[in-house]
């Protein structure tokens, strides 16, 4: 698959041995992420919003109430940026100033559109859900016609992306290398408590295998 | 501790019952999100960007290099949105449309300012350390001038802020409820694997109890 085009905008100045277009990276972030934060300008007023993301190839699919202003306001067409960001270790330096985080991190801009076609609609919050809990959309009700009415669909094309991930140990300055202050890593997990079942299921069910071993992929650490 | 004003910019519309302006709430999440996400225009064009925060009463600490082009373009004062998220549950619905997660979020409306004053950014840092992990601040080396020279740091007031929380089971519609699909929640934990030691230490150094132990406080599932 070919690199993501640079742009000014997505160019990354700063490290840029930590700035990528790949477009797998840029899939696989999007993908492990459970959640995205979007940011759009209203009022000249920024916000940024948590909220679930899907990808379908070089699409972004996100969903939320009609009534919602966010998703009113991001279906005018209005510039957004939305942004993905996993941490993966605690990066313990000897110096203060040097502590950081391991971390993948992918932001698209662009613009979003709203998807008004039933069919890519229902498809859209299947993959919501797939994105969720791989394996779950066969095993559960599709959206009808009333969940489409209330439902607003936004689709958003990546095209101008970039990631940045930092891995490795921490960088203290020569000077301190001799400190007695211990310094590394701490890889952080994502693990799961036991599953809650619904208080209003109405018959005894099995927990799905897709819940019971539920786990997130890991991008690697080195 | 009164609660943050609540402003027409952050009053929570949608699902009131999820919103709020809880000043201790708002801290809580605040401290238990490792990063937060911040958001900015420049040129009409919205950017969000992942950092690290730490908390000091009402005030927020952000640190970035001197060259860092975000913080250049924050440290001029111009609006901004610092959204902090914490995913808690994945929430599995029969329906489609009602998948979910349980989540915390607080959205930080303001403007930051450069801190200038060398103690008062010394500190910063130092709580940066703190605020990732607890108990470290005094076993590493603080900033010194030359630290201090090369890093910007940021703060800002907590003054325009809410709190959103989602808590509980999946809901189903009605007409639903006696579908054959298992519903209900997958809580999610923060763990941690093995410390793994820089490799430029120069010596044998236990690993300190404030990584060993290292855990994150967990708000309340319910």
């Amino acid at each position: 698959m070919a690199d993501y085009e640079p742009t000014k905008r997505t160019r990354v100045f700063r490290k840029p041995g930590r700035g990528s277009h790949d477009r797998e990276l840029v899939h696989s972030i999007l993908d492990e992420a459970l959640i995205c934060h979007v940011g759009f300008v209203q009022d000249g007023q920024p916000y940024v919003i948590p909220t679930i993301h899907a990808r379908n190839g070089d699409t972004l699919y996100l969903h939320g109430a009609n009534a919602n202003r966010t998703f009113r306001v991001l279906a005018d067409g209005v510039p957004c940026c939305l942004t993905a960001t996993l941490v993966d270790e605690l990066v313990l330096a000897r110096a203060a100033l040097h502590h950081s985080l391991n971390y993948r991190s992918v932001m698209v801009l662009g613009t979003a559109r709203e998807v008004t076609d039933p069919e890519e609609k229902e498809r859209a919050l299947r993959m919501v859900v797939e994105h969720i809990a791989p394996g779950r959309s066969e095993e559960v009700r599709g959206a009808n016609e009333t969940d489409l009415r209330s439902t607003k669909v936004l689709s958003m094309e990546i095209e101008e992306a970039s990631a940045k991930v930092r891995t490795g140990p921490p960088l203290d300055d020569d000077d301190d290398l001799d400190l007695p202050h211990w310094a590394g890593r701490l890889p952080l997990t994502l693990g799961t408590g036991d599953p809650v079942p619904a208080p209003d299921l109405t018959r005894e069910l099995p927990v799905p295998d897709h819940v019971a071993a539920w786990s997130r992929r890991n991008g690697p650490r080195t």
